[in-house]
């Protein structure tokens, strides 16, 4: 599962701004960037009279628009999905994953904070807080502090922090949906028992990335 | 990885009005239905100025939303992506998948045909071709013919064929995002020797769903 980070503030604090100067950079450093916004309201995707807008309004569980250029899947979900669900579901081929919200995850946080907007930054900081980016240079401030424009020193200290240190894991297990927590030891029995087993399939020979599904009790849940 | 079904015909016979009106008469069968749209142009998906949108115009490989009535993947791709890869990847809780498109694949396929719009249905058939839905009853078709307003008995030709007929697999493999087909006897191999590994992990005890990922040699291909 890549890294994730969340970039949290108040509205209007500039997160979508600073990710889109963010993700080009990190992309000049060689990495595949994903990312994902929480929102908390209503869910807007797609267009409305659109094919796939049609589908999912006629009671479509999912849909997707697949093209040569892009890929797109949309689902009803009856709860807010853990980001962890969704990063190992979804993002296992990117190298870094920039969240937008999250902010009462347990995500690595960074504020994003404009004074010129909102008299004070965000309370309630713990250990996971990261770093603040900012047009202020915050007085008395523990965190490692970025100004607005220096998005090439923050891209260097996520590369640092996230890219460089990290062993990626080599096996990662969903049950039902929810990311279950693997020792090493299980983790390293997994990957291998798992690769020896394919790895004489046709098919399987050169594999980088081995995903299998097992669906036990079919259709018992209608 | 749960049935697919293609509805091909030629542009404007009415194939996303078909899916609107079939989609709900497979949920009173208790089906959970999933879509897929072939598009060969330029993809769209996502709003204009939205933060996802602006997120990948930015350069993000995959961005996400995610909040708790819905969630929504989109991914730059550089190829057209197999169907069964899409399937296998991100349906595997359907019970059905209607494709709109696809007819140059060897999905099982249902011509969707208008006389009022078209003189002629497609041409080129094959034995992946399972039935014809059309406003006039064809003369000497070989093919199980339903009409237009037929949906009903449409939905209960492909209940028939795909869902009391099918015991769907018990493991599905991807390997680099490719389906690998897998022998009865692989497939149970797999299933019973992961689910019996997995069994006494915590959190896996009630599995109705396993999903492993084991990336190789990762970050190789930066």
């Amino acid at each position: 599962m890549p890294p994730v980070i969340a970039f949290v503030g108040k509205p209007d604090c500039g997160k979508t701004t600073l990710l889109e100067r963010l993700i080009p950079e990190l992309k000049r450093r060689g990495l595949k960037v994903g990312t994902i916004k929480h929102h908390v309201h209503e869910f807007e995707m797609d267009q409305e009279g659109k094919d796939t807008w049609r589908h999912k309004r006629a009671g479509a569980k999912v849909v997707a628009l697949a093209s040569p250029t892009g890929l797109g899947v949309i689902r009803n979900t009856d709860h807010d999905p853990a980001v962890a669900e969704v990063i190992a579901r979804y993002f296992s081929d990117v190298d870094l994953v920039l969240a937008e919200g999250y902010k009462h995850s347990d995500l690595p946080k960074i504020e994003v904070f404009r004074s010129a907007i909102h008299a004070a930054p965000l309370a309630g900081r713990d250990q996971s807080w990261l770093a603040q980016v900012s047009d202020v240079c915050p007085a008395g401030e523990l965190l490692p502090w970025f100004g607005l424009d220096e998005i090439a020193a923050l891209a260097d200290f996520l590369v640092e922090h996230f890219i460089n240190q990290s062993a990626p894991p080599r096996a990662t297990l969903l049950v039902d949906g929810q990311p279950i927590a693997l020792n090493n030891f299980v983790e390293q029995f997994l990957a291998r028992s798992i690769t020896g087993m394919t790895s004489s399939l046709k098919g399987c020979e050169k594999a980088k990335e081995i995903t299998i599904t097992i669906r036990l009790n079919d259709h018992a849940d209608r």
